[in-house]
């Protein structure tokens, strides 16, 4: 393929402000009352993230007509994305200091009020699905099966039950199965209504959510292991992380299963599946082409 | 009043038997996958409340229709508090070891998984909630409407922010007015949102729903108040924990600040204001006239 990544990682950094900007407008002012879990909730949200799940949102809209009616599921989906890593982060869970460099949420507002912080945003992320009820041309069924089938997707059955295997797992050798039962219910899941979402809010048929269902499903994998390979051997100043962490935690991980050049085939696989999935759309699915092959050549 | 309390009792009780076999059937199972967290799920919400909330949800239907409807939000509401109780006990909130007689759930499933187990809750509650979609008769814009209230009543401007102040005036005197602005969003907004979602679902009018948020103020006001006078000079056999507590903790509460004769006085003008609010109302609103009387008279 012959992109141009420059130009493309722009694109990605365009539509992360103009997320952001959305994030900035559904999110309470940080001087509202009680201030502290205010400016808490907008700690967890602007801390630098690349806002890949708003941005499949926005993008499974684009394959059924257009974006705009979804921004409201799009900054909600990235208020849950904010609250997991906020819970994730705890002591009690996997008791992080720093994400991204920064202080995490609880050593800087303390514990109970990072535990109130996640409730809230994902409390809000609910209230600002509903927002999508006032945008001219959105079905109401629509929007609940959107509401549905998020909630699905990231409670006891999806993502909050993927990371109660990732802790019952911890300090045990895992299989490579039991490997992506993790990864599909903890990350794959969000990934996957994140496209879904998006479509479903402009009506798409069943056969076209078939389709992205393939996409989001191999997209997540793909992405997983990227970033798996990044901690073996990525630049850490790019990675934004100190890399090697994995194998200094004693994390089974896609590169320690199955070794370096078979986790990349997969990876490679799993674009080519990715790509093979759209093959029913047309320029309005560029974009998400173009993401699934980013993950091979992203370095951070 | 000359109520039958023996009977309204067990009218109570018939209404938390019902109520625990639909959220019985809105839970997973306890061996769903994972099963830690289905079998804490059950745990937390099976505890022996008094399901006064969606009681609240029904009645307020029962005004405007007929509450069958509102079953769904009824189990979500519950779900709700079920998940506020569980963070609110934890290691990093109120620490408490014992709720109802019972271990804690952080006490029986570990920090984390209490933690997951809220957040679950909090979610599988939104997705309860959509299951009225199917109900024949609701109307989607008013599901949508209620969702968003509920969101908002328990989020960080409500419920959450209640619980905010609380942690930040611990071990702080307290004034009237800031313990009035505890409970307003701490437990008050959840009874006004139960009472406003049934009625909001089956299509109140404004004035209907003016007069039953003047009922929910005060029922939630009476209701906090003859708590705290409980505390102080209860039964403890009746109910269910040991009394006193609020004065061992240095809980700011209305006879600490107001006096004994003074609370009750209060509370006795907030039934009197819950029974003329219900004025328009006819036998439909009967149950909630006791309901208010019986603050009075409970034990428990």
């Amino acid at each position: 393929m012959n992109y141009n990544w420059e130009e493309f990682k722009q694109e990605l950094k365009n539509r992360k402000e103009y997320i952001d900007s959305c994030l900035d407008r559904y999110l309470a002012k940080a001087d509202v009352y009680p201030p502290i879990i205010h400016e808490a909730m907008r700690y967890a949200v602007f801390n630098g993230g690349k806002r890949l799940r708003p941005i499949l949102v926005l993008e499974g809209a684009k394959l059924t007509g257009g974006s705009l009616k979804s921004i409201p599921i799009a900054c909600a989906i990235e208020m849950i994305h904010s609250y997991s890593l906020v819970h994730d982060d705890l002591p009690a869970m996997d008791n992080d200091d720093l994400r991204r460099g920064k202080p995490t949420c609880h050593k800087v507002f303390g514990e109970a009020n990072a535990i109130l912080t996640g409730d809230a945003l994902l409390t809000a992320a609910f209230a600002v699905m509903t927002e999508c009820a006032a945008i001219p041309g959105v079905k109401l069924s629509n929007l609940v099966r959107v509401i549905r089938e998020i909630a699905d997707a990231v409670g006891s059955q999806g993502m909050i039950g993927g990371q109660v295997i990732d802790l019952l797992s911890e300090g045990q050798s895992i299989d490579y199965e039991t490997l992506k039962t993790i990864h599909s219910l903890k990350t794959g899941k969000l990934f996957e209504v994140s496209l879904r979402s998006g479509a479903i809010l402009n009506g798409i048929n069943e056969e076209g959510l078939k389709a992205i269902d393939e996409y989001a499903k191999n997209f997540g994998l793909a992405f997983q292991i990227t970033d798996d390979i990044l901690d073996v051997c990525g630049d850490q100043d790019l990675v934004g992380k100190p890399t090697g962490s994995d194998a200094k935690n004693n994390k089974a991980t896609y590169p320690s299963l199955l070794g370096l050049e078979k986790s990349r085939e997969i990876a490679e696989q799993c674009v080519e599946a990715c790509i093979r999935s759209l093959d029913n759309f047309g320029l309005e699915a560029d974009f998400l082409r173009q993401l699934a092959y980013f993950t091979l050549e992203r370095q951070s």
